[in-house]
């Protein structure tokens, strides 16, 4: 029996921990999609214990991971998402920990507790009040940056309305007591959903912050451009976009423009419609990434606010949107091959929120590479819901099987908290084991070592690197 | 090599043999989802030979899974469902058995042989003469309910038209001398289908049996309300649903008032008035069972009679359903969130027939929670075709990676035969296997063992027992 | 640690290596299902290097897998599927090797050259020049014929136009050198997709091939008839269709005949009016096959031609196909039954492309068997895309659980390349550690290994040998 966690966790045979412990282990993290806030790196947050930094500050914002298994728990939502006294809030956490076996809050959560803190004791009811007193202690020093050092991180990228004024990312570029390089990421998704009650809202601030009246879907674009180029000045280089799950259709400016007044007005928008706004929009956009050497983020099949109970108790994401399970890969296609064809289609990552598009998302990203770029459109990595270790192993395999791990940009977090990090050392280990095993047993030669020995530090740090354009120096 | 079936049974660690042997394996079965028959169980039938117990009377009833297995092999129907000469169709079983290497059949049936009847040949040609005679002997005196006390049965829950007089359910609550708790469970699709023929006529059944005329969707909801009533006096606590797949629109009572109307004219159903009539009938009968503290079953997916050749020639229910492919996860999700917004959603257990749904109805399941109850709403075990063991493994693996199994309610055998509660050691089997695994790996701490044996015991058996409300005492 | 690649590459138990030198390895090939050039293998083609016989001689033709990674590297095309230096195209496909880690390529790149060339040289940039010589020297006498014997291929089913002469087939049904069976097979895809430009072309080339006039769907079918039995006279037994992905809906023949004149004017043409017009020749299809004792072949849901981009470079059938997501099991279930219903549903074997849909078209298989035929409907191997290890022990492990894996008729390559031929090896590997695997743990007696042995060789060869009615002796 091997024993909990250790050294060797999720390693499984010697190459495996060769693999990690010589290569995987020492590359620092780019953690090039998270929603961390830039306020908080900037300010160099301080937590006021251990709850507020593992579980949220009680204001609605926190851990959706840990709150989902607490509610399924039974747990009143005051002590999970709410303002409930955080001692209470961190002991029915420790003591539910048993119950949470086979779940991957049991690997992050004893993880987030040695890296950090050096706490090594089993979470559960027992341990929580010395885990409670020795994380508080350390958490007296253990700011946001502090956690970003600690972790090795090297570069975060950030999630960015297109409107925002990057006030925070500003001021960090002049801060040279900063030992991480933060970038913005462009979320343009309200520039997306015409049909939504906020968009001609969203559509006001964005011509006041551009300065420019805007009275056509030209108008609408040429902010947005405009705003691009705002973002890439700041550092930006790369978008993200929640396609929802993909709209699509071949549509003229024409056609475009009629339905982006109907959004201005607050008509009724129909789904051919949005499958030519949209489409036309996110080619547009597509284009302009191009232009300025971006990457574009695609992930594909959220499904958002199931309850409307719940909704209307704590409001949106606070734990409550899903998986869809629709189709969308011949628009995918349609969407993508629209961007190809004018020389419009910068790097891309597709993601896929449902396991059953591993196969044919792989696929579909095989259609659109380009000469001289390496995995020019590729899929990512195992994205909300799937960044567990079924997940990642079936998003690796997939990837295998039909496509090229070596070229892998590897993992990020997507999350809101500076404790996430050894999310990149799970996802590191299973990768290690994965391959590891394929040598043990005679899939890969031990001659070839020192390549996939390379190989690992390339998923794992270089390709991020060179793809995203970061050309940091070890 | 491990020997075949031996007591360790795909228990391939240490750690999971201890958990099988020292607390699955002594948990008593609830099978809270079956189709026994009442009346079967009430007089304790006698089968006249293995034959009938094992492979079907030869009455077009039994075994689904064993018959298109025959059926594959190219036999003959009257062999399989029909009425052939007893010693014949068991003879042509046995002799297939050696074929069915990596099926599901190989396994149960020999844990059948083995459990039932001490019997421990391999099944094939040569050892099946001896088979017989062993058998038929054993059969003299194993009747129905010695069989559910062999395997240590202590409640089952069989499946009722709403319109049944639950006669023998009555009868079976006076017998002192039936040793298990037997229940009825409400299962009204036949009142959900208002666009099949049947319907006009299920309406009238419904309408004498509460001897109220019937003539606005207000009375038939009442009818049914009287029924949930009924069932629930004659000790009925969860209900059972076929969603096939989900149908689900916000309607008005005049919406689906008229299109139950049409349905009892006999009139033809659009699509879009099936999700109206369906969703307003469903969220109806959730506030019941609500209001009852009943648990709710919906099994997802079926897609029934696929050759019309043979339902001509045998009908309905003799294994020719399989699995639709067909997307529900948003209907799903609208269906829940209208019977959750009012307080009107129960317990609920979600079954998919698609193992490609695992992952997005657990996610779904996940955002329909409550304070005060664990797992209000949850995913249920591996369903008809993924009762085996690639589907168990499947569902369980879903279930631990973003759900909690250790809330799970365990097996059920979803069975037509006495003889099919190996089922469920086949199950504990697997998960003393996976659980067994996470400790020998590292990634549970042997420490908290106790309570990991504790855990499997729940699953096995209290959180049922505690879920259903059955409270027995062991 | 296993050695790479050695004569137990994948056989990870012992019984895995018996079933596999004892029974698998020495039992021919029948490759059923591929596409190879017929007049290639009449004029017993010769190579001029490597490069030609490995990635393709330069005009576009030539293994899309290779070329699908190449591409992902960032390659030129010219180099990829070009006339590019063949020595240049060599080379750059040896360096990549490494990064191709995981990759079905990996295996079977080094495979082809072991088994045809005897070269057990880790591909590399090191190792390439070596490998240039020795395999060119090889390849003087190496032709395409002599390709197959090494391989122990015993019968090849080419793809072929309804409207082909089968001039070759003709040709090596006269020549006595000839030491294997090569037959046609029947791809009548264009006279279905009546929705294609191409359409009214085709059935003018069907009109003067069959010297008939072609006014109405009657004379067309009567044409597509006459054409099975030529194809049947010159030794076909099978048919072969792509579905992309499920076209079909009851249709009289008016119906179908309007849609027809619609597609030889070159009209629009509906889905409804597709689903109809394709549901009713391929019924009338069927029946055609059903009275020649012909297997029907239907592959489902590519998605082809995804990038418009690279259609305009460098045209179809280049590996820009996908695989597509779309639901189609409702369809293709009404499409079996009115085949059956009328007693014209003949063997079919049903492929899938999509991983998601392994379990729904296994189940829905199982339901269109018949009396007195082993396995009338069946799924097939792994298909295009899923011809690697992890989809091969998908494609098995479902067969196992919810079908009859020893009924099945093996592998295929669906292959343009005589250096294919290492896949039935590969297979027949996996289906080896899976079955080995079930033994060693305890799920199947060692004392039936005579049963399960002669069960190898069924799957290897004499399963396809019997179904598809080549009848080789051994």
């Amino acid at each position: 029996m091997k024993d909990f966690m250790d050294k060797d966790f999720l390693l499984d045979t010697d190459t495996a921990k060769m693999l990690y412990h010589e290569h995987a282990e020492k590359m620092p993290i780019i953690d090039y999609h998270c929603h961390l806030s830039p306020k908080e790196i900037y300010e160099d947050k301080k937590f006021r214990n251990l709850a507020e930094a593992w579980l949220g500050p009680g204001d609605r914002t926190g851990d959706h991971y840990k709150w989902r298994s607490l509610r399924a728990r039974g747990y009143e939502e005051e002590t999970v998402s709410g303002a409930a006294d955080d001692y209470k809030k961190f002991m029915q956490f420790c003591e539910s920990m048993p119950y949470f076996v086979g779940n991957p809050l049991y690997h992050w959560s004893h993880l987030e507790m040695r890296r950090y803190f050096g706490i090594d004791e089993i979470i559960n009811a027992e341990n929580a009040p010395a885990i409670w007193e020795k994380a508080n202690k350390a958490l007296e020093t253990l700011t946001a940056r502090e956690m970003m050092y600690k972790m090795n991180v090297k570069a975060v990228c950030t999630t960015d309305d297109p409107t925002d004024s990057l006030e925070w990312h500003k001021k960090m570029a002049e801060d040279r007591t900063l030992k991480a390089v933060v970038r913005p990421a462009f979320r343009p998704d309200k520039a997306v959903h015409v049909e939504q009650p906020a968009f001609a809202g969203w559509a006001a601030k964005l011509s006041s912050v551009c300065g420019k009246e805007i009275t056509s879907l030209q108008d609408f674009l040429d902010c947005l451009a405009e705003r691009v180029a705002y973002f890439h000045e700041a550092g930006c280089r790369l978008s993200d976009h929640s396609l929802e799950p993909v709209y699509y259709a071949p549509a003229t400016y024409e056609e475009a423009n009629s339905v982006f007044l109907k959004g201005l007005a607050g008509a009724q928008i129909s789904s051919e419609e949005l499958d030519k706004y949209m489409g036309y929009v996110l080619v547009f956009l597509a284009k302009q990434y191009n232009d300025h050497g971006w990457v574009q983020q695609f992930h594909i099949g959220a499904m958002r606010n199931n309850s409307r109970r719940m909704y209307g108790l704590v409001g949106p994401d606070t734990g409550f949107d899903g998986m869809d399970d629709a189709n969308y890969i011949a628009k995918l296609s349609g969407l993508l091959s629209a961007m190809d064809i004018n020389d419009g289609l910068p790097k891309t990552i597709l993601y896929n929120l449902n396991p059953k598009d591993n196969y044919s998302l792989n696929i579909l990203a095989g259609c659109f590479q380009k000469e001289g770029v390496k995995g020019r459109v590729m899929t990512g990595t195992a994205w909300w819901f799937l960044d567990q270790q079924d997940g990642i192993r079936q998003n690796l395999e997939t990837l295998m099987q039909v496509g090229l791990v070596s070229q892998s940009v590897g993992m990020l977090t997507d999350s809101r908290s500076f404790l996430a990090y050894p999310r990149h050392e799970y996802y590191r280990r299973i990768l290690c084991s994965m391959l590891g095993r394929l040598v043990e047993s005679g899939q890969y030669p031990a001659s070839e070592l020192p390549r996939l020995g390379q190989i690992v530090e390339d998923v794992c740090f270089n390709n991020a690197n060179e793809y995203f354009g970061f050309n940091i120096k070890l």
